[in-house]
């Protein structure tokens, strides 16, 4: 989780542009999917090289390339020379480090995202870096990773012609694909939910010395659904704000509704901070009443004790002139004096509620 | 409370704009109730199917309809369809996790507002989402539960024409139900302050190991209220400056007065927020002082009894030549000597004011 | 002090512009007092019925009008009639729980502020509203109660026509009275800083369990002035941007000199609080200390003490065979035994710094 | 240190203007010197009545004034009516209180800011204010008190007409003043962290109970350094925009510079808050963790002594018929098992690395 | 690390844009190296004198002079006065304590930036001052220390021809100088990342009392990291804003890019302090919890043995009636009772989960 910035040292000293995969290495190749529509028209196919792609970018329909897996670089750099893509972007496209941004360059927007898997118990939260390039008539998407395609309903959305999607242009598929993402946000949040939960039930029935282990863990897998969701918010809003006349205006509202969506996130993770602060000050008052309660079973017991065995121990004494120890009922009488000390002591904390 | 975001996740890879109601499901229908007037006129009548509504939209009077229930999706979706509202609108009606927000719509304003039920002791403060459509002539409100209806003030002052109510159009409508709102806002508040008294007397009083979580739940409740009103105030700020048409000037000084209501709400949080972090430490000092306490009597006990017990134990030893055991009054010079030391040890711990 | 917001409630429902009197029921009149004057001229008299003032309503003379007292609704809803103010002003100057805050209506402008007495060992700060309604010609203020008036000094100054304040028009008068009011939070400050002195002694010298709660009450006050100046500063500083026509040019650097001091005593106060929050770090220290050192004691005693019993109740065991019993110098070695194990415990705890 | 806004009080009441001293009273009289120069001449000498200085106003030449000591009032009063300055700038001039601020009147810069003395061990940092009143060829300086005059350097570089001082205007003059009290709180801030290096060695290698003391207290010296800074930055960052037209535009570049030493002021003070709290994390854990050595030790010996005495105590039994006690190696035997009960007890601590 | 503002007060009363050398001193003599270039043509040479440099400064060519080491007053006034450079961009290269910062003079740039070494194991991160001045068709580069120059990647792109840099211009040797700068700052992260991960470790396995020291230790070099990062993101983003014209369009994408890395850097860093600041609150658990399991294991001791002892004591009493003493059992009638209580006890702790 706190693997940001790492590997990124092995750059150091290229020239800008230089494209070098960083992030975990794959073997298998990079599965690339095409998919070209407009309202009457509709064609998917899964092509081999990325050759193939190069047909449907003067076609005047929407094209949506998706590259599954960064890590093979001539492929990336192919699809930068055809399209004219700044050597910068495909540099950032192969850096799965990335912050969520958003960056306008003429007449294409790069966007990055970060989509999140995990979240349930004993799984913490991981990125996967998603990022769309979106031109006037394309969309190219790039995902890091092939596990769970999170885009299938959108796809099905176009294959089905559900909604507006086939009505409507490159923008309102950017913005779908966005959506989507940030609706599985919630998804994380709910699982995160539920342990925060889960959490709070232990800490309030059986505390232990791991509680507050787990507290930091999740509060830590906050903290990086925080730091993907905080950005995000800012590139929502720029797409929303309608800086590039990429986006037409009828994709305005649906950019704001996402933004709604952001916002919302942050509310959730904001008040799953507060709860998790708090529990904090729980736990460590938990830990003191604890040892609080250690403490009196000692005072107790040997407050009553030690009155009682030195008093065993003054008839222990050998002195030769005692004269209590030879009277008829100084051993009755001493059990009498004893009983009636541990009487007084236990009335005595259990006034001072102690027991 | 932590509930914000909860089931979200049911609607990924759905289409926006697609009709799905989050929240708690309900049996009975809605009930729908609409209420027409302008100065001279008034009409108010409970209609059975929506469609009754409609014939009220193209009058100039104003006209109000209060749906109270969103989760028949059917009613809400004929509702849009007949004024031409946006299916977004439509789908964050049916949402009842929103945030307070106010969207600008061309001709209609969407404004979602929270509704506050319960906080006194037992009772932890529960939101009610309320969407309020405005129109150039009318007034749509969506409320999603039923029990309490906090709007009948309102329709009372319109019945009897107290106030200016009927004398101003649509935009004063919705002011006076948000204005309702906020007030109660004021009732729950007051609710949450005395509860703050209470523990604040518990912990001076007698602070418990409940103390602590008590006050960690009214710190989520103030905290919950927070959430609600913090937007609240950016939303009746917006309105008070007229960034659409629909505002009217005259109503304007009445949405500046909300919004000073607002203020005044998030100003008594902040200063819940600080006596509550105040008795926190509080608490954490008191638990220490305890602790403190316990040991302090025990070390009187211990420190006491132990030397006399040593000296009990000195005078047990059976060794053949032990001189003092046959004195004539060793006996009595070792209770002088543990009378002594035992004054002297009460005398030293009242001095280090221990006792 | 926590008391802000309290019987808000009792308005919920209420049309706006509807005079409800919040805040502690009084039982004598209002008392009011007009004074009227200009360089050469000067009028004062008390007045029993609000009509009279309504004489100077149009003389181009200054008038200041002073209600003290302001729970008869029908003498502030006659002078609102007569002067024409807004429903919405006459309602905020009954409801005593306002913040500071200025309001610009066309020819007149409403201004609240908070009186602050108190503040000394015993007494807590209170806040009085006092209400300044401003026009070209006319000051009228309103102040909750009647204990001490604050505003003599100005009302000598006009008599005895010291300083600039007979020659300068209503807004000079308008910042006489707010001067004169934050110059007063100055004492309420000194006050406050020798408590804040008070206590850093006692916390050093002698901390006790009420320290902590002494050092939170302080908090608090602290606190509740703060809430009162911070809005505050941004009525003065909008005020000394000369919003409304109705602040002269020349009164404009005099109200530059009140924001200096409103400025000034955030500062301060904010250099209180940091205090606090250092007081409270050292009180949690303290009491840790305190245990330390109670601990201290008690392990002293018992590590020395514990061995040394134990080797007496070795001698005490009734074994037939002990050879050690029957040495003539069996005793005496004892002792040196015991003497020496003391001796080296407490050399121990002395290069331990313990004792 | 906490002493800003003492004594203010006893202006209530009086207008604004009124002259009055506010801070220590000072019995000698002001010493008042008078540099005139431009770059052919110069002139400087200690004048006995203000008056002398008058005769220097109208003169082409800049002039700089310095006021040794404001506490005589009639001799500011003549200066500012000689000099036309505004009453609320005498009446600042002479409380000695105010926060660092600028404040431009037409053809003159008023100029507040506060010389730092002290920082050293045992002496606490100490304010002097310094006023500044800039003009078209003047510029008159006010120090509150005499001790060390900081000013020295920059007569002698007028006097040697050493860098550029003789060539430029009174600007230029003011900007080298600031600049002097500027690089003076660089010595305040090396001694400052002189001590934080002393203080963090105190803390790691033997912490005391006056540990918690000595950073509390160095905490609040920095925090009133910053409380002068803070506003001082802003008064240059004003002076450098050249709001006025008496800072010419080649002092701005100057006037960049003193900025840039504030802002790297304001980060070393923020690098020691930083420390200095990481520091008060460190004592409070030193603190446990003696508490968690000392109960270590009660334990140990507690521990193992116990169950041996309560042995001996068992054989210290006068049982009739305890056949061990016949036993001819009963007390080898039981040495024997003490021994190794005490072999284990020290094993099983040296496991748990108690020991 | 806290040595920011050090040495600083030598400078106290000297004349703005005197040359003295703040930071450590060195005896060797600077290092002066020039390379000229354009996309035809390239030249390196190292020169003796700094008058070999001047050659280049007129012609049409790119001319990157490189100082290591600025110690050597001289050699930076030659510089500056063969240049034009104003004398304060002459003391701030030689003042080594500035912040990272950039200032516009008319026709060249002058950019302040730092290096950092270090950051592994047992090496605290050092900054090193850089100081690039951009000309239109020059850079002047100052480094402070000579170990380990990291513009050598730069160079070999220079002489290779590697990448966009011979076709550009000055700033975009700027930026690539820049650029190299902040790819290190991910090597010093990486470091850091590593020892924060061994730190939590340690604090999972084994905390001692160390660990706290090592943490703030940590955080006390992420902080310097910060103070170094923060204000360089302000420069970066200023130059990509192309206050000034010698930065052309071109070179703006690259230094978006560079931005971009150090908001990244920024929020590692964030990433970084949020865990840290985790781990403090488990450390000091981590202590309770010891102190508790240290206290759990004395009072199970305590408790058990303390009432059997009490019992040994009672039958070691020498009251001549006694008679359980005469029983035939009464011996192992007693050790029945005190193993049944021995029993119970742990049973006992047992079931509190005390054991």
């Amino acid at each position: 989780m706190a693997k940001t910035g790492k590997k990124r040292s092995k750059k150091i000293g290229l020239p800008p542009g230089t494209l070098v995969h960083i992030g975990e290495g794959k073997v298998s190749a990079p599965r690339i999917t095409v998919i070209d529509f407009n309202e009457p028209h509709f064609e998917e196919k899964e092509v081999k090289t990325i050759d193939e792609c190069f047909l449907f970018r003067d076609k005047p329909t929407v094209t949506w390339v998706n590259v599954d897996g960064v890590h093979q670089i001539e492929i990336i750099e192919k699809l930068g020379q055809c399209f004219g893509f700044h050597p910068l972007v495909m540099e950032d496209i192969l850096n799965t480090d990335q912050r969520p941004k958003m960056e306008i360059y003429g007449d294409y927007l790069y966007i990055v995202l970060k989509m999140l898997h995990g979240g349930d118990a004993g799984h913490s939260v991981e990125g996967e870096q998603v990022s769309l390039i979106l031109g006037s008539n394309f969309v190219i998407s790039f995902q890091e990773e092939k596990e769970g395609d999170v885009f299938n309903p959108v796809r099905e959305r176009i294959r089905t012609s559900k909604g507006l999607i086939r009505k409507m242009g490159s923008d309102y598929l950017a913005y779908s694909l966005i959506d989507t993402i940030v609706d599985h946000y919630f998804l994380i949040l709910e699982r995160l939910g539920d342990q925060v939960e889960l959490l709070e039930e232990e800490l309030m029935t059986h505390p232990t010395d791991q509680t507050i282990k787990k507290i930091q863990a999740i509060r830590n897998e906050i903290a990086f659904v925080r730091r993907v969701v905080w950005p995000l918010r800012e590139v929502v809003s720029n797409l929303g704000r309608r800086e590039s006349p990429l986006i037409k205006e009828t994709t305005e509202i649906y950019l704001r509704d996402v933004y709604d969506h952001t916002v919302q996130i942050m509310d959730t993770i904001e008040s799953y901070r507060d709860i998790i602060s708090g529990m904090l000050d729980i736990y460590l008052s938990s830990v003191s009443n604890r040892l609080n309660s250690v403490m009196k079973v000692l005072t107790i017991i040997a407050t009553i004790f030690m009155p009682l065995t030195f008093i065993a121990g003054i008839y222990g004494m050998n002195f030769k002139y005692m004269p209590e120890l030879e009277w008829r009922w100084g051993y009755p009488a001493i059990w009498m004096v004893i009983v009636f000390i541990g009487i007084f002591m236990v009335v005595f904390y259990k006034k001072k509620k102690w027991i």
